[in-house]
């Protein structure tokens, strides 16, 4: 950071070799302990924090100045730096050796009373964080979220820099997109009565680069999606977003484990194993019961249709059939008593099982199950091998539909065998993914937008529910950080997409007509990618929610504490863009209101 | 570029070292020559262009392909790069001396024929040139754009990272701030009848990340301002914005030098003579009549009052006082007929003069004018001193109040002397902007936004209209290119200037009652700039208005002729949204169809 008149050097980063230097630092009373007439402050700025000596008596700064510092007062020392006297050096601070004896304190700010301490070590509620989130950053678990965020963002860009990508501004005042629904709209002035949508994300806008011959894209890209906030969702948010011309999925991958090298070498100084992981959807489906499975631990889910072929245990032999079976997962050494084992039965009843079956090997070899007597001894043999069963082991074996099975037990899975934390890492491209999602009857709803390559044409109009799209996800420990796809480059092709798809011609000419106009004049074969950076650097920073590492999140109802959006606006504004409330909303704000005065007499 | 599968070089890469190599290239079709059945392309891609001969007889490819290849198809070709014959050189390009013969081509996407011709040489309307963007995209013009924009805000990042900055997004979907009429509105579904604004800047926001002890700031930031669109103005817009504590105005001015620095060197290879020259608002406005000063050239304003001291000319004697006087410029050679003087005239009284008096310096040293008879010759000699006048010279003089002459003789010092394009580049700081614009009627509004330091606060409390804030902006070539200050940091001040500024300390609260109550937690001193990507990059580029240089701009009524935004949207939506488009919207609505329909019944 170069230096000001203000402030030379910050604070964290003297050491040593600065001893007899004369600085001029500035930053905030971390700490003040007063020893004998002495003040001892840790000063803290954005570089860290260095132990500050103030003598009374030879300094001109005021006692009265000295003995007022309080908590967070912005201050300005003048002093020299020295090492701190043999046997009080703090090994916890990269400072901790020396200490500047400060000659002059200005005050530059004073802080009233804090609404919470700026230490690691307090709880604070996090609506109380959100609204005083600049005092929130002051702490180094924001401070340090931030800089990671700035330095991700800044190693993703190396990589595209170096791959020769052309950073390209999308606009984000656009026309209402295919999943037009959860549009966030924006009302014209100028045309009032009419409206821009956010976009939520850049797709077409990318994708008309390819065909503009721009053939390398990136942009760091803040998208917008109003939905009910999840647990982890906010409606803004950030992600790199590229593409390129003249590639196909392995490109696309290529790129990514660059990205994912870089970003973790320059987070956490670690090296990632390239090429990634790659398993198909199918295959992720079979193994972990999901398509973002979490590969830091085995406890992969069986298939034990095969042992139960001739049963005659009628819970298992009703469901064998074409998309039922009976599956299961061996939990390990989970030594659960009586309860814990029937709390994750009803854990898999809350997740859609008809129920789970339980067993637990015993020292001798023998299953222990409420169900081992219904079984042969070929089946509790079976059961054993598929699962690799061990002394000591808990198998858990449920007998449903597959999707059902792949549910239950992937969950399961995930609540016994997920690791705290995200010490380790592990990637992994997901591929292959369908064309559509097959709903339990049996309908189907498209998996991807509908620009994304649907492969083999032929499959997708004569088996839909069979066809495999040239879409990928990227899944670091259980999450998908981001997806992408080849897109259709042949407006024919786009045309049958859409017909599959149930979306009319006339449908698909009035929501992007524009957009298969621009395919009409020899798109390049294209493929792309988006990647969440806010779930990225969340996981890095092994932080349990996004909200840690976005500088002024929004809470799970979209509002924002510190600033009180949304709220309600001037009446003119909306005379001006043509719109106004509906009466029923004004209505509920009167009840409202009608309410808040009742509350208000009967306090009085 | 890294190669991929499909293409494994840029067509514009080629060189003569390259003889000999087996190439895939991919790309457009930019020219198509048949000679005796040999075909000729020109390959053109992001990287460049190179020509391809194409023999029916020695490739696979059909000479049904090969004769059915239009322009703008897109095409794939596998080939052997060999020297051109002797003498067939093409010195216009730097592949001119080679040629790539095609062994295999694929047609990968046809096109369609071309609303207008992807040639540098044809002139196209500019509304088609947006409708139709991504074809204007393969042209070199708009291409190296978007290039010079990617470069342009890759320079300005690396002055970032270097000085230590952090990259930190702020919020997009925010309260309304204090210039809120213009703000831009998101309806909230989660609480309907309640919005979000668009940020017009992030300035509370990085703020709020001073007083969180970031210290130093950046954001390439996309702002929103809802207002007519001038000339060269957008809805949305991109800036450099950034933010520093513990600094003052010399800090900003000294990380603008190194961007500004960094930047031209990128996009033109020259060296910027730093330091900027810098000038008070005072003297800018003097010597030219506008805050923001093409340095270019000379052709200053001069204060011809004192020669009129005691004129009995009435026209000038009538104006001389406090605020008025006369003053003139010095236009060169400008060899005007009496009716382009005459033009010169009536352009003075459309800019708000009330006249203006030309002299011309003729051979013998008298000065040709209709006034100059009523002038005593100490008068002529004593203009002639003061504006430098030599022979042939034509000299304008204005006399009125001094705003209207500084106007007018602002602006016809640019419509004479201002060159044409940009080959030079001459920046300046404007420093020491006054707290509040002064009307004609003596009647004050702000200059700055309210969070600008005042300086002296006692000057601001008792004459504020001779109060000078610690604001400044960098214009170029007569361009404002951004503008910051140094910020408010005491509570006590903030609130004095609101008082000054005739916002009440209920107003006050209620719009940014969280911003001043942030102030309260030890605000470090700091100061910030917002530098106008767009504008910037458009003078580098010499292009003409800023829509050149946005991938995707509006038009000057807000509407983007590519995807047909703004535009109405579906009536559920807005239900959910808690808002209906007023009856009078709707009601001309129907009007127009009515029109609509009535034009179409007269056509059957």
């Amino acid at each position: 950071m170069a230096a000001s008149l203000m402030k030379t050097i910050g604070a964290g980063v003297l050491r040593a070799e600065h001893a007899g230097d004369t600085v001029t630092l500035a930053g905030w009373v971390a700490r003040r302990r007063d020893h004998g007439g002495v003040i001892f402050i840790d000063l803290r700025d954005a570089s860290g924090i260095v132990q500050v000596v103030l003598n009374p008596e030879d300094s001109p700064a005021s006692e009265e100045v000295l003995h007022g510092l309080r908590s967070e007062y912005c201050v300005q020392v003048i002093g020299t730096v020295r090492p701190r006297p043999d046997g009080t050096s703090n090994e916890d601070l990269p400072t901790g050796d020396l200490e500047v004896v400060g000659e002059l304190l200005n005050v530059l700010s004073p802080s009233a009373p804090l609404p919470f301490q700026i230490d690691e070590r307090v709880d604070v509620d996090e609506s109380k964080r959100l609204e005083f989130r600049y005092l929130d950053m002051r702490r180094t678990r924001m401070a340090e979220n931030l800089k990671a965020r700035s330095k991700a963002i800044g190693a993703m860009r190396r990589v595209m820099d170096r791959d020769g990508f052309l950073e390209v501004e999308t606009p984000t005042l656009i026309a209402s997109t295919p999943e037009g629904a959860r549009d966030m709209l924006v009302p014209s002035r100028l045309r009032p009565g009419n409206f821009y949508a956010l976009p939520q994300s850049p797709q077409l806008f990318k994708q008309l680069l390819m065909i503009g011959g721009v053939e390398r894209y990136y942009q760091v890209a803040k998208c917008y999606r109003d939905e009910d906030f999840r647990a982890d969702r906010q409606i803004e948010f950030t992600q790199l977003d590229f593409e390129g011309s003249f590639w196909g999925q392995d490109d696309v991958l290529e790129v990514l484990e660059r990205i994912v090298s870089e970003v973790v070498m320059e987070l956490r100084g670690e090296t990632v194993e390239i090429p990634l992981r790659k398993m198909t959807y199918a295959e992720a489906m079979d193994r972990f019961g999901t398509d973002k499975p979490d590969l830091r631990f085995g406890m992969e889910i069986a298939n034990l249709s095969e042992v139960f072929s001739d049963t005659e245990f009628k819970a298992f032999a009703g469901v064998l059939g074409a998309d039922g079976g009976v599956w299961g997962i061996n939990g390990g050494k989970l030594s659960l008593s009586r309860s814990g084992l029937d709390g994750l039965v009803s854990r898999a009843q809350d997740l859609g099982a008809k129920g789970l079956v339980w067993m637990v090997v015993e020292e001798d070899g023998t299953l222990r199950s409420p169900v081992a007597k219904f079984l042969s001894d070929e089946e509790l043999e079976g059961i054993k091998t598929v699962l690799c069963a061990g002394t000591g082991d808990t198998l858990l074996i449920a007998a449903d539909d597959v999707r059902v099975v792949g549910k239950v037990l992937g969950q399961l899975r995930l609540d016994i065998g997920q690791p705290d934390g995200n010490d380790e890492l592990a990637f992994a491209f997901v591929v292959d993914f369908p064309v559509f999602d097959v709903a339990e009857d049996g309908s189907l709803s498209p998996a991807h937008h509908p620009f994304t390559n649907p492969g083999d044409v032929d499959v997708l109009v004569n088996s839909p529910e069979k066809a495999v799209s040239k879409a990928y996800d990227l899944v670091l420990n259980g999450s998908e950080l981001g997806s992408g796809s080849v897109r259709i480059h042949d407006p024919d092709v786009q045309a049958k997409v859409f017909e599959v798809m149930g979306i009319s011609a006339q449908d698909a000419e009035s929501r992007f007509g524009w957009f298969l106009e621009a395919l009409r004049y020899g798109t390049p074969p294209h493929a792309g990618f988006a990647i969440g950076i806010d779930r990225f650097v969340s996981i890095l920073r092994d932080e349990p929610n996004i909200r840690e590492i976005i500088p002024f999140p929004k809470t799970q109802t979209g509002a924002d504490p510190l600033t009180g959006s949304p709220s309600r606006v001037d009446e003119e504004q909306l005379s001006e863009l043509g719109i106004d409330i509906r009466p029923e909303v004004r209505a509920r704000w009167v009840e409202e209101e009608d309410r808040a005065d009742g509350e208000g007499a009967v306090e009085t």
